[in-house]
């Protein structure tokens, strides 16, 4: 069997596609990666030829096309076991998914205010209570996971939640919050991770510049 | 060990409630169900009191509460594995998977114009190019999968992605959407369930009114 196919978007830019990436690589699933810059002024036309949402990112796995990240780190959790990408403790599991779940539905706030970007220099923004809540709400969800499992990811060793927040760890970074002394320890081993190394490094070296991420 | 508890809002209006409810009943999953209704005005604070985001629904199942209705799915799946609440093809389990991570990430033009709402009287609204292309997608992904399947549930026998988007089952019916003839039947499948019979003939009965809902 060839090695599944990740499409994915700009490194610098592209928070979904960061997600299943880095998931796959910090835990040695092999694939192949190919990127697609953004094209913001004709609505990423090229996305289409392969997405069935036209976002990234995208898995192609012989015969099966998976959308959403959080779908595809399952897919490749169940794919490949020894990856061990979710947690194996079943309280752990659950409430990993339960965290991964409201990574997607929730945070707007945050997500539309501070976009992800790798090359950003560190500086604050204006915060709004929205924005606020959110980081706060992040910070416990984090301080909670890393207390009941003694760290130093969220649930131990790393797996699909870490995966799911490794751009707000971003986030929270290059915005400069306020963060509690356990939160500021797990971001700095999120960022120590070889795969987290390899992808803000190719994402910093990237040409294209997105005006709208630019906050 | 005691049946775990789901924490649900209305049954009339709670979209999200309605998606771990049915899933659970379908199945034959035994919880008992505890039904604290809105309090728009006051911002719901009796929510505060069970539920980690102050959002329902909420499963505690022993010491153990998960938020957010996949996980809450997601859970039962793995807890109760005679349920079959995820189809058992790899293909399919992926696909269903993509599916519903699609329904917790999106389709918000569809969500914010047409709260699901068991008790409307059925009549069409003013459809924007956002709604239409919110209807467009769900009864594309809808039709592939029973294509794929045979139906009469997406995958085939009942799982978590009818359950993930028995609301907009209900949205499709009482907005009066024009739907593809395999789109209809299967939306008569879900509202023939027992469960959904039993869902809907509450939500009908219950007194209180949400206006904001009340499109």
């Amino acid at each position: 069997m060839p090695d599944p196919i990740l499409y994915i978007g700009n490194k610098n830019y592209s928070s979904w596609s960061f997600r299943p990436w880095i998931g796959m690589r910090a835990t040695g699933i092999a694939f192949e990666e190919r990127l697609v810059p953004f094209d913001m002024e004709n609505g990423n036309p090229d996305f289409q030829t392969f997405s069935p949402t036209g976002k990234v990112p995208v898995l192609v796995d012989g015969d099966l096309t998976i959308w959403e990240s959080l779908a595809i780190l399952d897919h490749a959790a169940r794919l490949y076991p020894q990856s061990h990408l979710w947690p194996e403790n079943t309280a752990f599991r659950s409430q990993a998914m339960a965290m991964s779940s409201e990574m997607v539905s929730s945070f707007m706030a945050l997500r539309s205010a501070c976009p992800m970007n790798m090359r950003r220099e560190r500086k604050p923004i204006e915060v709004t209570p929205a924005i606020a809540k959110d980081v706060n709400r992040i910070q416990s969800l984090w301080s909670s996971s890393l207390e009941k499992s003694g760290g130093p990811f969220l649930f131990g060793t790393f797996s699909i939640a870490d995966a799911m927040f490794a751009p707000v760890v971003n986030r929270l970074d290059v915005y400069a919050f306020e963060t509690m002394p356990e939160v500021r320890a797990y971001m700095d081993t999120m960022k120590a991770l070889p795969a987290w190394q390899e992808w803000e490094t190719a994402g910093r070296a990237e040409p294209w510049v997105v005006a709208e991420d630019e906050a």
